[in-house]
């Protein structure tokens, strides 16, 4: 049997701990006790029933941060798993097996490992390193990555750069980095008509008949051009319903749920003012409960991003491109206090699946991009 | 205290018996009863759980059936009612108020005592008189008229006329009556699309958004222009829905229930072409599951509609107005005998509802128009 990487080792360790949203299973405490002996200050935050901690090591000057989530979406049915998806093994294809191999235990150890090292390399580096990490990512993500944020802006904590570990890359490590999303803005819309029965359509107004013209519309319509940063802003409905299950019964109401993925290119007022125009051509009696997921938020050529490609380019030979494609992610939390942020990780072909795998040599690729990242920013 | 006509003693015994669809509470028995006694040959069908008679008088010739139903719809919220709906009062207004008044006890009741005055008054009539009564017209009507006209028709019993006591009037005894209904026609569509998250729209194909414009289509669509007899065909979306509740997850699959109230300008075949037509247009993958409710029956002018608008204006001085429009009917079973069959029984503006209720004295002047329609066709 061949001997593991460091990153492999503690890849395993952490996937093995079954840390299911909200659970952390002591991965946290793993990391933070290598953390604490790389000489970080290590605070743990929980909130509510979320695990969250902040470790930082450094003095004044830039701080570079790694973000990131111990907990891991449920596995599905186990038997449909080739290997058990908490048992963190590595294929005859050089591919390691688990849930989290990809999203994103597999980035959290790579960090790990390259900080180790960084500071056993660079002991008296420029700058602090810090880690902002969480166990409610994929879950409601209230009392995660949103609230140690909010907590770290009431002190004024500084945080120049953040690395976010989301497994960014589609078909090699490194190929893609994500430099902001997409907003996200949900719309609950209810279009009111007049129930009646089928047999007598004069003596009601059936909301699907009104509301169809008006939903075709909404589907077919060019929000924005994107930029050069962001794809066009899409707009999607996810549900419908209408009706009781009576064949005989026009409806009173229809009730529908849409979101936009935006771009910078439209603002939220500019998408709800274009919603309502549509409605009210279509003479509709309507009203929409909007809740904002996430506003966009992009991390232009600068200091972080430019360290990050070089560093891809030299661990890899390849050039990275950056895309603000995709779902969002706890980066926008962290852009709110003004950091640059970038999402770095292993492939994401086979996140949130059955049978989630990542190539193992691919995370001892990303420790070290991860280590030349720091050595560009903060070696001294 | 006024004594009540013999209409409204039969009218109010009928309606305290609470006989929810599909109950009868001895409605049947009575009627037997009072018709054995008047000289008719009963016999009892019950089919499944459901109560029906058929009764005859008379030898060769023409035969006039009397029509209907003992069952009546729910009462709904007992303390909304002005009187208890199993009481039968007469109020200051000198309305019979309670459930199945109007829909169709009133008629029952007025059938009766025409009958038996009829046969009385002319004890060798013509041809022959008969009763098809069921329990469930109101509810599934699977064991009821449909199963009766069935049996009828497998001994070749012969069924010249036929009145059917639904409430046909709209403002006063007479106005209308029904020489026809439309015909009815269900669809259970499936539009297929593709799965997906609402982040990679490209990857996924939303049903809501596909089917939206062939839903507006189809709602938009002339069918027919309708006839002498028949109003347009209408077609009616009666439910919707797509999607599972999340608000990230582009569904695969969308569902609708559409109902077709046809004249007998389009037949099933058209209809269901054309429907495909519109569907197959906008490229869309999906599949109809079709049940036919009833074929549009008419009832052109002839012998019974000339006695029946004759009778209603020899009683109340009034032109009857002959409709097809609103719901199907048992009608359409008894026509498929071949049998000419119009609906006529009292004010139709409380059927279904909370207080339902007819003009006390509207019950004897359609006791009067049976009469003199008994008297028309079949008077020695
Ligand atoms: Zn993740
Ligand atoms: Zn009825």
């Amino acid at each position: 049997m061949t001997t593991l990487s460091p990153t492999l080792e503690l890849a395993c360790e952490l996937i093995r701990r079954a840390s299911v949203t909200p659970l952390d299973e002591g991965c946290q405490d793993l990391m933070m006790q290598r953390l604490a002996a790389a000489g970080f200050g290590v605070e743990r935050m929980r909130i509510e029933d979320v695990e969250n901690f902040w470790a930082r090591r450094g003095g004044e000057g830039p701080v570079l941060c790694f973000a990131g989530h111990t907990d891991v979406v449920p596995t599905g049915p186990l038997n449909a798993w080739q290997h058990p998806p908490f048992e963190a093994r590595i294929d005859a294809e050089g591919m390691l097996c688990g849930r989290g191999a990809a999203d994103m235990k597999g980035s959290l150890a790579a960090m790990i490992v390259a900080v180790e090292r960084f500071v056993a390399d660079h002991p008296r580096h420029k700058g602090a390193l810090a880690f902002l990490i969480t166990s409610d990512e994929e879950g409601p993500a209230l009392h995660g990555t949103q609230a140690v944020v909010e907590r770290l802006a009431e002190r004024r904590e500084r945080l120049d750069w953040c690395i976010v570990g989301e497994p960014s890359s589609t078909s090699q490590v490194g190929d893609i980095v994500k430099n902001g999303r997409r907003g996200s803005l949900n719309g609950s819309l209810r279009i009111r008509g007049k129930q009646g029965h089928v047999a007598y359509p004069h003596l009601a107004q059936n909301p699907i008949h009104l509301a169809a013209p008006a939903l075709a519309e909404l589907a077919a319509e060019h929000w924005d051009a994107g930029n050069a940063f962001f794809p066009p802003t899409s707009f999607q409905i996810s549900n419908i319903s209408a009706g009781t299950g009576a064949t005989n019964v026009i409806p009173g109401e229809l009730s529908a749920l849409f979101n936009f993925r935006f771009s910078t290119e439209s603002s939220v007022e500019d998408l709800q003012r274009r919603v309502a125009a549509i409605l009210d051509k279509h003479g509709l009696d309507w009203q929409i409960d909007w809740s904002l997921s996430g506003l966009p938020f992009l991390t232009e050529p600068g200091a972080l991003l430019d360290a990050v490609s070089a560093s891809i380019r030299a661990v890899t030979g390849r050039d990275t491109t950056p895309s603000t494609s995709g779902g969002t992610s706890d980066g926008r939390f962290i852009a709110t206090l003004g950091t640059q942020v970038v999402e770095l990780g292993p492939v994401n072909a086979t996140i949130h699946q059955i049978n989630e795998r990542v190539l193992a040599s691919d995370l001892d690729l990303l420790t070290e991009i991860y280590y030349q990242t720091m050595v560009r920013l903060l070696a001294e």
